[in-house]
């Protein structure tokens, strides 16, 4: 199991497109994104818990309860949510797609991220489908420009493929994702689209996405605001020849393992590239009584705000630590807790049993100059554990923030 | 019922100092202060519920559990909280300013605040106490040297006193208070002080002090954030000579009301002037089912990173108000919710039925260029209402907490 290249095109019989089409007005950057399957694809779904949900969350939530899928399409700069006329122009997009691509409306996912309670003009989506299906590659350029149109105040493109052997047959499994602001999944993050050739049954392949899911995207968190668009869709399509996976085994579990191991990767990447982000900070709560209470530790110190802004800072604020676990609902034993910092420039332990250590300020601060930050947290009351991954707070997500719409 | 001069000393009876006894290093601002009572007091206090909890909130949870009151005295600088010696330290603290004073241990309540994981310097404060007890004065003065000692990022004092008429005795209900960071009250917020002259039983005080708070400290937020030191306590010395307040009635009404009057406006304060804060943000909900969901509602806007931001870039994006009620947890009908923001500078409906309304951009901003930022949800689902204040998030906040420990 590696990874490779290629993003959304690395599994077979993929390919994909982006362009600029005007949504995104006086800016060059692509802002429209199709991927497209040439046979038709089992899909799975999961959508924001956000009781304010966009129109294509509402839609696709419908859409992906059919059998078989072709393709998915996502602009960047409206989010197509609480507008006047959001769901009639969702749907229009969802049938434009469907009409160019000559394939059925209920075999096309749709996507949207931007700015809220705006209408979006289809008409400049529809003018550019032509162009966009031209351009289809099943090639990492391909991948590469469906991964630029849904990114919004990302700084880096976050794109990522797997392969592994099943049944002697090489498997890929890709994907593209956009996250940045507004990012505190609950479900999977913002927009993540995830392509594989493996052969594998609709209720697997749901249950496989869920699973990592659970372990990747809902681990993350740049500013606690769940969005109302967050969409993570998987397409298989079977061409990699295998077997199809129709239940748990060994097959099923490796197939988990490629998919847990390309989310990992792209939720860190979400994380580190979060709206202004400086640091990737990562938490690790271990020897927990049970990995929930575990996830709830660790989370609550990732969304910490003044932990957030100690990494920042690079000071080795661990009070703020232990104040964050404190008030993140879990019960537990405070005279038992060590917290450690840890980065490639080494470690510092500046808390065993609940109480502060003396250790050296210097290290403490090359250790927290580190592009990624890890905050290991020993709870010493069982042997479970997760992993929770945030960035820093910064002047530039004030600044990003502060004059997004106009 | 009427504001009036002279803080926790307006109450007859309580006297009040403050001084620089050297915990905070190098600098001359008052970090120690002294409340004290000529005749024993009832008390009441609300603490964090943070599962890490200071050492001097641990000692205070045992405390009021007492009779009788003469004191608090609290330091800042030092937040006696996860440090090696910290219950040895805030027993410490406790017995010197009863000897010092003359009265019982158990009759003097003790509170720090700022850094965490340090151990504190009692030998300072025990080499203070003849000054701070000579300094004691039943003046404006003596509250104003009070509500400095106990400020840490704070950029104004907060102490504030209300009068009223009972038994045709004037009552007088005064208090100090800090806030600034680390502000998310699951109680009472961080060290807030309050005095009155009412002769009150200590279960009505109790009970009037926990109604009060839930509809004032625990309503704002200043980052999320839930201190391990939030204390909350009130002496009432009974000096008023009113008949003296025994169970609910008219006369306990009036007192409630006072201290709400009181407290609205101490937690307005604290919110203001949120660290880095340069709007306060009052939310409110109203026609909601229930005061519980709508403070739930209005805690989840006034929360919301992203909202706070736009507060401070001036940027109506009404959208991310919407968003914040959406992952608040509750549930309800988006198509019936309305949104509009007012100030001193004029009221603009920016979303009506859930869906955004045009409206002048220019009106908009000059609404949100005021210091106080209202933010009016209508649910249109019930008769209930609730209030919640925050601030917004600024520059400053992340400079003030990028950097504070060193």
């Amino acid at each position: 199991m590696k990874f490779t290249e290629g993003g959304v095109c690395a599994a077979k019989g993929f390919s994909a497109s982006g362009m600029h089409c005007g949504i995104r007005r006086g800016k060059t950057k692509e802002d429209l994104s199709l991927i497209c399957s040439k046979i038709p694809c089992q899909g799975a779904g999961l959508f924001t818990r956000n009781q304010v949900k966009a129109a294509p969350v509402l839609l696709d939530m419908e859409t992906i309860k059919n059998e078989s899928f072709h393709a998915i399409i996502a602009n960047s700069g409206i989010a197509n949510a609480c507008a006047p006329h959001a769901m009639e122009n969702a749907k229009k997009m969802q049938k434009a797609a469907a009409a160019a691509l000559g394939v059925e409306e209920t075999s096309v996912l749709i996507g949207s991220t931007g700015v809220i309670g705006v209408d979006l003009d289809v008409s400049k989506i529809e003018a550019a489908l032509p162009e966009l299906i031209g351009l289809l590659a099943g090639t990492p350029e391909g991948s590469d420009k469906a991964a630029k149109g849904i990114m919004t105040t990302d700084t880096k493109k976050k794109e990522l493929a797997v392969e592994f052997e099943l049944d002697g047959r090489t498997v890929r499994l890709g994907g593209i994702s956009k996250g940045s602001g507004m990012i505190h999944p609950n479900m999977g993050t913002m927009l993540c689209y995830l392509t594989t050739d493996c052969a594998i049954s609709k209720p697997m392949l749901k249950q496989a996405l869920k699973y990592v899911c659970d372990r990747t995207f809902n681990r993350i968190s740049v500013d606690g605001d769940t969005s109302t668009n967050d969409s993570l869709i998987i397409l298989a399509n079977g061409c990699a020849g295998n077997t199809p996976i129709e239940s748990e085994g060994t097959s099923f579990s490796l197939f988990c393992d490629a998919l847990l191991m390309l989310c990992t990767e792209m939720a860190r990447r979400m994380a580190a590239d979060g709206e202004g982000a400086s640091h990737l900070i990562t938490c690790n709560v271990s020897e927990c009584e049970s990995e929930a209470k575990a996830e709830t530790l660790a989370k609550s110190v990732i969304c910490s705000p003044l932990t957030k802004a100690a990494v920042f800072g690079c000071d080795a604020n661990w009070g703020r630590v232990l104040c964050a676990l404190g008030y993140s609902g879990e019960s537990f034993d405070v005279d038992s807790v060590d917290i450690q910092f840890a980065s490639a420039a080494g470690t510092v332990d500046v808390c065993k049993d609940g109480k502060g250590l003396n250790f050296d300020e210097e290290l403490a601060e090359a250790v927290l100059k580190e592009p990624e930050v890890i905050i290991n947290v020993t709870m010493h009351e069982g042997t479970e554990h997760a992993t929770c991954w945030g960035c820093d707070l910064t002047y530039d997500y004030v600044k990003i923030n502060g004059d997004y719409r106009t």
